[in-house]
Formats: structure tokens, C-alpha cells, sequence
């Protein structure tokens, strides 16, 4: 019998497990012994939360990031060979969107090795199905341009699309660079486009809101710093 | 107070909530006595898995469907002005995509009431993650075209895109179509063009299988009548 590939969810930066993480994935994560991490000390973190007594100095972690080189990662296919579990933990969230984690679980596929993500909070997810726009159809597209001219082209190309098709689109930046895009979306769109941000999904200060852009240029808020996903759509 | 609209991720098939809810989503949704829902025998028995002793009989079930009309859900956008919760429940996974969950979100929007999406299971998203494709962009197109012509339209559009830019799409059809899907993939894609099918997600004869078009002639399997999401990316 080969081992599995587990995808553990990490939180979106809140202190509890019991309004995200299903039991039975705790239960599941804590039994694993081997990890590819891309963050080692948030992924000790939610393991010490899974289990006050995780037995981190006897367990291994391999670092999984940018600079990761595929040969360090044969040593978790190893294991998985020899029938041992290995599990993902990304910095937040699920692995595997934007994040590194995707190249071992392609690596796995390869090797016709079981691969099992575990189910938790998806910052994506959450935004897009509390945005009331269409989830029939939607596009998520990660960061934007750092470049401002190309920055306010996407915006524009996503508002058009939304207009024309009713397609959802979804996108973040760094926190630090939130206010920026805030700026850009209320200066560059038209007035009755539609706009959605999620901030600290699933923190107790979570926000969602929906307004038209002519709204949101009289009651925006501060953003900066905190975790946002950015939605231009059309309510259903 | 206003109430919360509270968006409550249903089971994708499976008969345990151990391994798909977290304990505290179970809690709040057992709380709440008024419900807009897809389909109400589905509802019913999330909330009777939930709870043994929920009072179904004592609790309020709209329905909301592709046939609802916008009047007979003021009652639940009314109750939410007296301060009391609501809750949204689709017939698989979570309310809002590629269901009609989202009309009852917007509107609750409109009125600037709180919407709370809850994290539960969703297809799309575990598909995703299971791939190893890249989760950095990506778009999920909802139902296939139904016009065979249509449909291989759309499917090389998948493939050259993804060729191109690496971006990842995810599609999905009604179980009894899969076949004919399957067989419009293998038959008309190219052969180093790489193909995630992922069936029965959660459930224990789940499968996330990603492979080249040309394995995948050779390795097909049975997708009759099963849940299924089908991926076209390429592996990072």
C-alpha cells in the first residue's frame, strides 16, 4: 500500500479551529508525520493548535516555496512510495492556489499516488459565494499587475466582461498595496458596476459588502493591511 | 440587530458530516428556524444529520429554485429586519454557485444586511486543489454546452488557452452526460494535453485522477451517472 498526499487547510489568520477545520481533518492532519510546509512556523502553529501535544521535534518538514528545487521534494515521493502519508500545509488557506504546493501534488499524479485535499476555508470561495454575484460562471485571477496602467486595464477588461457576460471576477494584492486598488476601482469604473470586497474572512471582523461603485466611492473603509479579495460581477 | 444571512454548505452526496463541517457551523445552522432552500428533502436531512432532534416541523422552508420570483423571498429579507437569522441551503455543497442561492444574497446586500458565508465542501474548489494544476488563475465554466459542435468548441478553447497561458479550467455536466464528455475529450483533444477528472468527491470512492489525454484512452474508467468535475491545465 502507497501513502496518500494530503492538501491541509491552514486558517485565514483567526485563533480558533471549530468554525473552519471539520473535525475528522484534524484528526486526519495530526496523525501525519511528514509535511511539505511553505511556511514552517504558520504550519507548526496550526498543528500545535490541532493538537497541544503535536510532536513537532520528531516529525519532518520540508520547506515548499519559490525557490524550492523538485529534487528536495523526491524525498516526501519517497516516503509515499514506502507507504507513508505526507500532507501539504500552505501559509493560509488551501494549498495549492497560489501558493507552491501544486508542483508535489502534480508529482504525485505522475507517480499514480493517491492525492487527498482535506476540506476548509478557501478565501475565493467564501468571497465569491458572499458576493451574491453569478457563481455559474466565474474567474479568479490571482494578483493583479503591479504596473498601474496595466493594473486599470484588467479592471476595466473584468468590468466589461462582467457587463457584457455576467461572468464573476475575482482578484487580491498584497495588503499592503489594498488601498491602491481601492483607489484605482473607485476612480477608473463606471458608477452603477458592482463591487464586492471580503475582508478578514472568517475573523471576527469579517466583512462583505456589495454596492454599487457610485456607493462605495461614499462609504469605502480602510483596508489597508488587513486580508481582501477584490469582485467586480452582476447580482443575480 | 438586524439578523445574519448565513450561507450553510450541505454534503456532496456523502452520509457523514465529520469530515466535511466543522463543529461550529454545525451549531449555528441547528440555531436557525428560517431557511431558503433548493431542494427540501436535501435540506431536511442535512439538518436532521445535524441534529437528530432538529424541529423541522416547527421551522419555516422557502424554496428557492430557478422558479422563484423575487416576491415570496421578502418574507426571509423581512424576518432579517426583525433580527432574525436566515439560512440559505443548497442541494450539494455550497449555496451560491451554479445554483440559485445567490438572488437571495444580493438582496440581502441591497438592504445591508450581514451575509455569512460558512465553510463546508465545495467540488470546485477540492477538484482544483486535487489537480496540481495551477490554482494561480484559473475560471470554472459552470454547465457544458449541450450542442455536441458547441461543446468541442468549447473544450479546444480550454486547451489552447491553457496551452498558452497556463491558466486552469474547470467544467462540469449532468452525471448522465459524463461519458459523452469524456468521450468528446479523448477524441478530440491532443494527446499531450493534460486532463484532472475528479468523481464522487468526499464520498469514499472519491478519485482525482490527472493525467495526459493519451493515458487517459488507455485508463478511462466509468463516470456513468457519478458526480464529476473535469480540468483542463497544465501541472506546475
Amino acid at each position: 500500500m502507497r501513502g496518500k498526499l494530503y492538501l491541509i487547510p491552514n486558517t485565514l489568520g483567526g485563533e480558533t479551529l471549530s468554525n473552519i477545520l471539520p473535525q475528522e481533518v484534524i484528526d486526519t492532519s495530526t496523525k501525519i508525520r511528514f509535511f511539505a510546509v511553505e511556511e514552517l512556523r504558520s504550519a507548526r502553529r496550526l498543528l500545535r493548535k490541532m493538537d497541544r501535544e503535536f510532536p513537532i521535534d520528531s516529525s519532518t518538514f520540508i520547506e515548499l516555496n519559490k525557490r524550492t528545487e523538485k529534487p528536495s521534494l523526491y524525498f516526501l515521493i519517497q516516503q509515499l512510495k514506502k507507504g507513508i502519508d505526507v500532507g501539504i500545509i500552505s501559509e493560509a488557506g488551501c494549498p495549492g492556489i497560489a501558493d507552491p504546493g501544486a508542483v508535489l501534488v502534480a508529482m504525485a499524479h505522475e507517480e499514480g499516488i493517491e492525492v487527498s485535499p482535506l476540506v476548509g476555508p478557501s478565501s475565493i470561495l467564501l468571497a465569491l459565494i458572499g458576493s451574491g454575484f453569478s457563481g455559474q460562471k466565474f474567474t479568479f485571477h490571482g494578483y493583479l499587475p503591479k504596473e498601474r496602467k496595466d493594473r486599470i486595464k484588467s479592471l476595466k477588461d473584468f468590468e466589461a466582461d462582467s457587463r457584457r457576460h455576467g461572468h464573476t471576477h475575482i482578484f487580491m494584492d498584497t495588503p499592503f498595496r489594498n488601498m491602491n486598488v481601492l483607489d484605482d476601482l473607485l476612480n477608473e469604473l463606471a458608477d452603477p458596476t458592482e463591487l464586492c470586497i471580503a475582508s478578514n474572512l472568517t475573523l471576527l471582523d469579517q466583512r462583505i459588502r456589495t454596492m454599487s461603485v457610485k456607493n462605495w466611492r461614499e462609504n469605502a473603509y480602510d483596508l489597508a493591511k488587513i486580508p481582501a479579495m477584490f469582485l467586480i460581477g452582476k447580482s443575480e
